[in-house]
């Protein structure tokens, strides 16, 4: 665990975004970021010294100081996912799949591990063996898919969005 | 204009997504690909000579090709924002001020001209003045604002949602 949030005030949300799947620098470092603007409750990235590549500062904008990063390769991933599931958590993938659920129509539980896939590729067979649920984020071009960082960002949106809905229904 | 919709099937929404302001290559290129995905109506950039910088292609990915792109420098911005509200369209501007509306709880309308800012200053004082509503991100962060690109994804992904729930609404 890197950073700390010792000085924040405002409480953590109940999502951990999985980017150990994400290779490139810049989308690691622009879900750093964007994790930290959303505060969400950590972000697994396959390797620490990720965070010491200059490329990587020079999108994360010193967000890395602030939001709990933590260091899960992908070789961990499947023992760590069922880890945390036995800790309460609800295993998401973001991912199009005959089963998938439309990401607007997707009930996010509090507790959520939010697992971005590879590039083209996507999330290899075995992780998604292990998902409790697959989003797809409804996509309407001819050619093109979104960018992971771009994806991660719009499902953490809905998260907290759902969220702040159910906080204001508690409270009206 | 640029990119064609001949080969299209799918009609476009009925948002155009303003990015003149925004000047970095990468931001402009990754907007360019996120309106393809969501097949927002326009794209206005500043520059449309951007479109040849080796470094927008790589992340556009062809994008600009399917994409309508509209040339639309900064000095003529708010001449052509007046005429777009002639047009029928509302002017939203994405910008925290004393009188913007949290993004999930504002109602966009159908035709939908959405402004972006200008990195740390964010929209001028004289563009602020011409438009109809601004919205702002819920950010719960300590330190850092989103990124350019990763707000109008957002934006326009909310966008998208409310317009398909309406659709969903008429036909059930």
């Amino acid at each position: 665990m890197q950073g700390g949030s010792q000085a924040c005030e405002t409480k953590r949300q109940g999502l951990i975004l999985v980017a150990s799947l994400v290779d490139k620098v810049p989308n690691v470092a622009g879900l750093t970021r964007t994790c930290e603007v959303f505060r969400a409750a950590a972000l697994a990235v396959s390797d620490m010294r990720i965070t010491k590549d200059p490329l990587f500062s020079s999108i994360s904008v010193t967000a890395e100081q602030w939001m709990p990063l933590l260091e899960v390769p992908e070789a961990n991933l499947s023992q760590w996912m069922v880890q945390k599931r036995a800790e309460g958590y609800r295993l998401i993938g973001v991912e199009q799949t005959a089963g998938s659920t439309l990401l607007p129509e997707f009930a996010f539980p509090s507790k959520s591990v939010l697992l971005l896939g590879r590039g083209r590729e996507g999330i290899p067979l075995q992780l998604l063996q292990l998902l409790d649920h697959t989003v797809e984020i409804p996509q309407l071009g001819v050619i093109r898919s979104l960018n992971v960082h771009v994806s991660g960002a719009i499902a953490l949106y809905e998260y907290s969005r759902q969220q702040h809905a159910q906080q204001q229904a508690k409270f009206s």
